[in-house]
């Protein structure tokens, strides 16, 4: 049914510190020094986000081509809350992540009001990440242990 | 209710290329050149899927440690299917974003086999990104125009 396989691997450096491989890239996930990092990189929940809008980026382009809408300009600002008490082990009546996602979305382009609202709304629509940030993705997960450390 | 407030930048630089910035960070999304890119970075969904393991690994490591567990080295490998028709603008049954999310954990720590399970049981409860994934997360969104493209 699927058409196309991703994979990538990821390797904990520290408590707060882990390397991303990518077919030939790696990119670094940390957290900053008030959350007991090194800053090394951005955290997790910012590179979700930043996945997001680059995913609504490359949609609305393909989408523009289709409407024949030549886009100029096209820039996210992208702000989202999230209360860490789950996460730290607390206590909440919030969810343990990003409550939910504000987007800004800055188009210069030759097309009228009603023409950008309905390109973005039919980006909203064929966006992969838009996808599985809005609805459910299952997960599945399994544990393996190297030789020496499984148990008797 | 939220304590922590996050937010990204991103400019599309081409049909494919999207350059985020977060704080002082800045990374490239970009898409293979088989799917019209440059390859100059990881696609969207890669990061996503980085972006959930990074914050396993950071949670886990958090939980690890409130359960007294020396973890030596810890791990994953990341596969995920997706069928590209919707995003092409064509019919399918399947939906548009990744599939589901399929991962192997290796962990080598000083824990047996229950206590690890316990530990991946309450990591995946706790991890922000997961708690994204796996449920439906709100999106709003607005369009601004630059001045001159204003429609009259």
């Amino acid at each position: 049914m699927a058409d196309s396989s991703i994979s990538i691997a990821a390797r904990s450096d520290s408590a707060t510190k882990t390397r991303v491989s990518v077919r030939d890239f790696e990119f670094i996930v940390d957290q900053p020094e008030n959350f007991g990092g090194e800053n090394d990189g951005p955290t997790p929940v910012e590179y979700f986000l930043g996945a997001w809008a680059a995913c609504m980026s490359g949609t609305c382009k393909l989408v523009a081509a289709e409407h024949e809408i030549d886009i100029q300009a096209l820039s996210f600002d992208v702000a989202s809350d999230i209360d860490t008490a789950k996460l730290m082990g607390q206590e909440s009546t919030n969810r343990c992540g990003l409550q939910g996602i504000e987007a800004e979305i800055e188009i210069d382009c030759d097309a009228d009001e009603k023409a950008i609202k309905a390109m973005i709304d039919e980006t909203v629509t064929r966006c992969p990440v838009t996808d599985n940030v809005t609805n459910e993705t299952p997960l599945n997960w399994s544990v393996s242990l190297p030789a020496h450390s499984t148990p008797d």
